[in-house]
């Protein structure tokens, strides 16, 4: 199936917004194995999209449009595809009782441009829209499919999962589901963690292993087709098993875990407190912490200690043993670990303390990092880092890695 | 003049990375009044490459190109351009010194496809690229212009705005330079700032006057075009003083300025440190601050109390005082400044506390935030907001808002 992804709108044209849905969209095809092999943008102009249709009508019989559903006079996508392909345009009465619905919820007035939107293209299939008024839609002429989705992402990226999806795994011509669960690395680069299990990633077909690497993690995505879920997620699970055997000890969580969940999730397990003395990061731990809802129970708060003398008054850091060892240091971190559990009484205790940069700190080079963990009554165990990146790409990092080394020692034994 | 991006890489294609390259060219050709009908993605394929040249070159004067001009098979940009408009490829002494130079400073080790780098289309203009390896390129044949820029965003910005702007201003025949101020707001939204200066907006049209939100804030940029930087500058000057005599109270800053840096300017100017105190936003308003290089010597460092506990034990807030006002309130805002400023002996104080959700706090709806902000002997002074975001965008706005309303406490005379 090849596949061409058509964004409509000036404003990408512009430069005011970024083609985010064109990413989004082209990750999944990639997942049910369909070829995307252009990406196209056009302005809100009828005869330039018309002109991008009939070229793309040459080159791939799939042809997925997002944006200029709206209401507004300069939304004219179906309305090009319809004159195109001969197909008139029908009111359908689901969409219009969905967008009545929506203005009577929210006490807005609904305008004549509104309804505009409940038309849809004759024959074809409505893709219900759960999170805006436009619907999608999907029909086929000629042997060439046309999808048109809405443009925010909030709307296209679910109506694009639940139904446009289902749909071409039906054009395909199979009863087929797709599933897929994401594993997430820390402390693995994305190139290290290929070349660990490149056995598993090359004998893959189905299911298929995908790396990412995101801002916050590297995961890897095991997808399944098959004819139901439960069947999808026996072909997932041995795969899974095997990468665990592999590369198990850099897993933190799946699919929507992340670092801070998952820290959460193991505090309210054992019903610990937790604080955290802050030196480079400068609170960027606790922060993250905090993402998570409810975490108040768990979170008692914490210090941030930036300069020396504040290290010194608020938490009782010896002057000889930042004499002797410096303040970036494993004695350092592990006494402000013990210091900060004691100072709030909690559980467990974090102690962070680096050289952010731009300028070594103490003598040690921009990039080291120490972290300090004390939980209960045992020793602090202690953790180096030496980060490359930028002063601020350095913080979040230190910030995330003490995360993640709290989840490796909560989930001991 | 008609420009069409085209972004070549498979990477865009499987959905591993954005263009956002697009958007940004988008963005500046949009200011010197370039045109651009449509933006393409193509992948490392040369017959398809050149597919969409020829495509191109019958609807665009300048061919804008990202990507492709790495040392890898996989990079066949400028051959499948050499081969198609007919120049060779030849090699440049001056990219080819760059990249030796490269690989001596970082002590990697140079191979032979390295030396690919430096070869160029014969008879272009070699754009040199300040961030990397890959040299960019311009040339014209038969009437259109041919741009080749490399994909990684860090190195194509700078060489698309020092060196394909002038091109391209340039290409229009004229001798003129293109200078742009950005002026940055907070605590105002766009649709409200640009209701506010609609006047000032419609009848630009030299400097034009763009408005545009970022996540971080909302800015309008003043670009001016003229036959010299003087002369531009000339031009915006009155424009921006139009604009700040009407909405003047929110501007915080300028071009590179952010909340943080801002911030850290004033309180170098003053000679002054800092502390805070943060509930809800649990160290976000300390961990931006820390993002300055050099803040050491103006931030002392903070606590975070996110429990009641926390904020009783740690900063002495009398529980008297909670019972009364509760812990969402203007004078919990005042004690946390306050005492925090007497607990780090510090110049300033700044207190957060707020209903994060997704539950009401103590009685106050979600969204609801108190910032105090306690300078030298002064009495705190005390700001309420009302957020309509979720958990997390609430958090991150309450530490921008403490950011700005500090701003304006330390620019008062």
């Amino acid at each position: 199936m090849k596949v061409e992804i058509i964004a409509v709108g000036s404003e990408l044209l512009l430069g005011q917004i970024t083609n985010t849905n064109a990413q989004f969209m082209s990750a999944r095809l990639a997942e049910i194995g369909a070829d995307v092999y252009f990406h196209t943008v056009v302005g809100d102009n009828p005869k330039r999209l018309e002109e991008v249709i009939r070229h793309a009508e040459k080159r791939a019989d799939v042809l997925i449009f997002s944006g200029g559903l709206g209401p507004t006079k300069d939304d004219m996508t179906k309305e090009t595809i319809a004159r195109h392909i001969g197909l008139s345009l029908v009111n359908d009465e689901e969409a219009l009782r969905q967008i009545t619905t929506y203005f009577e919820r929210t006490g807005r007035i609904m305008t004549e441009n509104n309804k505009k939107q409940a038309l849809v293209l004759d024959g074809s299939q409505v893709l219900p829209n759960r999170n805006g008024m436009a619907p999608g839609m999907a029909v086929e002429k000629a042997g060439i499919h046309y999808l048109l989705l809405p443009g925010p992402p909030h709307e296209m990226k679910p109506m694009f999962a639940d139904e446009a999806i289902p749909y071409l795994l039906g054009v395909n011509g199979k009863e087929e589901v797709i599933a897929s669960r994401v594993l997430k690395f820390y402390g693995i680069g994305e190139a290290e963690l290929e070349h660990r299990i490149q056995d598993i990633l090359e004998k893959q077909t189905n299911p298929t292993v995908a790396p990412l690497a995101t801002a916050e993690a590297v995961t890897l995505r095991i997808t399944a087709k098959a004819i139901s879920m439960g069947e999808a997620n026996r072909l997932i699970d041995p795969v899974e098993a095997e990468i665990r055997s592999v590369v198990g000890e850099f897993i933190y969580g799946i699919d929507e875990d992340t670092l801070s969940s998952k820290v959460a999730e193991l505090l309210k397990e054992k019903g610990w407190t937790l604080a955290a003395a802050e030196s480079l990061t400068a609170g960027l731990f606790t922060a993250e912490l905090a993402n998570e809802p409810g975490i108040s129970t768990s979170l008692a708060g914490g210090v941030v200690v930036y300069n020396e003398e504040a290290k010194k008054e608020q938490l009782h850091i010896e002057g000889q043993l930042l004499d002797t060892y410096g303040v970036v240091s494993a004695p350092c971190a592990a006494a402000l670990a013990t210091n900060v559990k004691r100072k709030f009484g909690t559980d467990v205790g974090v102690g962070i303390t680096g050289a952010a940069g731009p300028t070594p700190h103490d003598g040690k080079p921009v990039g080291t990092v120490w972290i300090g963990i004390a939980c209960a009554d045992e020793q602090p165990a202690t953790f180096k880092l030496v980060l490359s990146g930028t002063r601020n790409t350095n913080r979040t990092r230190a910030a995330r890695f003490a995360l993640y080394y709290l989840i490796k020692q909560l989930s001991k034994k």
